[in-house]
């Protein structure tokens, strides 16, 4: 009985999570507290078929304030009970045609991709602490991964690769920090989705693929995953160019 | 014959690398454009005994406007010669006691570790494809291993470390994008040193010996470099647990 806040929740792989988890049993999934900046009508309507179990909470993961009233509001929905698990999914990808020396946009992907998570995680720590399963997945790419990045070359996205190269990093500092206390913190590649953000149609994965593949990864019981980059295991991509076949990426 | 602009030289591994290149042969290097924030005596005193070698331009990083007027400056002193190596050395390391969600410092370190080593790129990219040289050196640490990052848990610099992961991503982003121009970006680990950033009198280079070693790599010819993080190589630590062997961090 595993209670979720998800940031970024209004649309693309956020809302897919948001519509698997309904689906779950409520001894398996007991709340969803879905968050995003602005109102979001998809959200409104899970709310209403959702018998309780989703939440909509206003959040800006750039404002610190906007954080903390998240977490009371959060507070105030778990009644008294922890947060079992924290999705990271808010971000943006931008590009920049020129390559790197023509990003004009690396502030801003920083303050969502990086900051942002940051301070949210910063925030819900004493909340997830009280929390029985003690997750944290921080949505990241494997075109983040610098290890990798000359395979990454053909999408013009460096801010975007930077900045979640950096999100990396950062799962990986709280990962050690919080480990003995039983935190998983994960860094979790969904695959390349059919969402905005992704690559529309010509993606590889429908978002709630990604959502179905992202869950079995952050419901994987234990903390083998804690500090790792995960990709999604999806069946009939394992032997694809593209593999989605459950193993880490390099960083 | 070489000329070179470095950051962050009123101090340290900085101020150590104009006074190691004022010792080598005009044939080998041409001239040295030393740039800080503020003022700096020694770096007068470095003048004064150079020859018009060395040349002091005022630069903060976090100014795009200053950055711009450093440009403009070191055309003049090039004379309308390229510049042949750009050292992106400026940077700060704070620390966070009580681990990475005690970060309050984030922005203020990706805003000089990050984003002023894109800047500065960015702006002095011009002038260095009318160079000979076409070497980007950002100095950086093996700290900022994602892979290593257990390694070096007893620093509490979690700011520091995960700012010096993304100018890595951001360094191989740059050098994937101007390789076939005949660029080499290299993210150089000069050591732990005993300077102020570094560790005092604890550390295990001087900052002489981390400058020397350095150049080392810098002059190396050829694009072995491009993308990569080479540590230093000194001789007497090849063997030791903290190994300058000269070979490649991993990400």
């Amino acid at each position: 009985m595993a209670s979720f806040f998800i940031t970024g929740a209004s649309r693309g792989l956020g809302q897919e999570l948001v519509r698997e988890l309904v689906t779950r049993p409520a001894s398996e999934v007991s709340k969803v507290i879905a968050s995003a900046r602005g109102n979001s009508p998809a959200l409104e309507e899970l709310v209403k078929n959702s018998a309780g179990r989703v939440a909509v909470v206003q959040l800006d993961v750039t404002n610190k304030e906007s954080i903390k009233k998240a977490v009371v509001e959060a507070e105030r929905i778990l009644g008294g009970r922890g947060l079992d698990i924290l999705i990271n999914n808010a971000g943006i990808c931008q590009y920049a045609a020129g390559g790197a020396k023509s990003m004009e946009n690396l502030q801003e992907n920083f303050t969502i991709n990086v900051f942002g998570v940051h301070w949210v995680t910063q925030e819900f720590l004493p909340l997830l602490r009280k929390g029985n399963m003690k997750k944290v997945a921080n949505m990241t790419t494997s075109l983040a991964s610098t290890t990798l990045a000359r395979d990454a070359m053909a999408l013009p996205a460096p801010a975007y690769k930077i900045s979640k190269a950096a999100m990396n990093a950062l799962t990986v500092q709280y990962a050690l920090d919080h480990e003995k206390e039983g935190f998983s913190f994960i860094a979790l590649c969904p695959g390349w989705l059919k969402t905005d953000i992704g690559g529309g149609d010509m993606a590889d994965l429908t978002a709630a693929e990604g959502a179905k593949a992202s869950l079995d990864l952050i419901f994987k019981p234990g903390q083998e995953l804690n500090g790792q980059m995960p990709k999604v295991l999806v069946r009939g991509w394992e032997n694809k160019s593209h593999k989605y076949d459950g193993t880490n990426v390099p960083w």
